[in-house]
């Protein structure tokens, strides 16, 4: 791992400099990381057209660092349980959606209609009236 | 860790049930991590006033899992070697920004004074006729 920095005035054209070489340096075969200081914490990334988005997709990994949050892509497929390897020191983890996964249990919102996932469904929600049930039932589980 | 799943048709509303439990497990001093999939790649996080950045803010992390990308928010800040823990199976990191970090090769774009800094300039850039040069000069370190 090679690091190199890009510095500069702000607007002075630094992501313009980044972008043409991550391109470059990714048809030559390179695997390219692109970390963005982001001081003020305005960056926005995920919006189609950004120039950070642009470089985004010439990178295996892009992160933007500001003074509350770090923001990592992984510019891969991943799967459930790799994913939770980020959240070991958490006490709860909220999963939304992975209806495939098995082993997890799963409370259902609405009117789901799934056979396959009865067994694996421990609470139904119907609506905001059953959230607090919801949580008193997580509390006693942890 | 504990993992719960919440899951259910579009629009049913599994994510405002998710921002309830994360707000009322954060009030509790538990550690909540949230992790969405989004199997369109669709998502839009990082927008203010979304469901979930709303969520977000209640969490220690969140993660968005689309089929081509993987996105990690850490609700902290953090340093820049330990951001680059992350990149070390890249070949080049590019760092945009940072100014004040020492020990890495700096490429200066615009005119940037710092006297500070004049050491650790290897490069200055103008323009984008200087791109190539950039290229060649990395290249020739890795």
């Amino acid at each position: 791992m090679r690091v190199f920095q890009i510095i500069g005035y702000h607007n002075s054209g630094k992501t313009t400099l980044v972008e043409f070489l991550a391109e470059e340096l990714k048809k030559r075969g390179l695997k390219v990381g692109y970390i963005k200081h982001d001081p003020k914490g305005k960056g926005i990334t995920d919006k189609e057209g950004s120039d950070t988005h642009r470089v985004k997709n010439y990178t295996e990994k892009t992160a933007l660092v500001s003074p509350t949050q770090l923001t990592v892509w992984f510019m891969k497929d991943f799967k459930l349980k790799e994913v939770l390897k980020f959240f070991e020191d958490c006490d709860v983890v909220l999963v939304e959606g992975f209806k495939g996964e098995r082993g997890f249990p799963k409370i259902a919102v609405g009117d789901l209609e799934s056979d396959t996932l009865r067994e694996e469904i421990v609470l139904r929600v119907k609506g905001k009236d059953d959230f607090y049930g919801v949580l008193e039932w997580i509390l006693n589980q942890i």
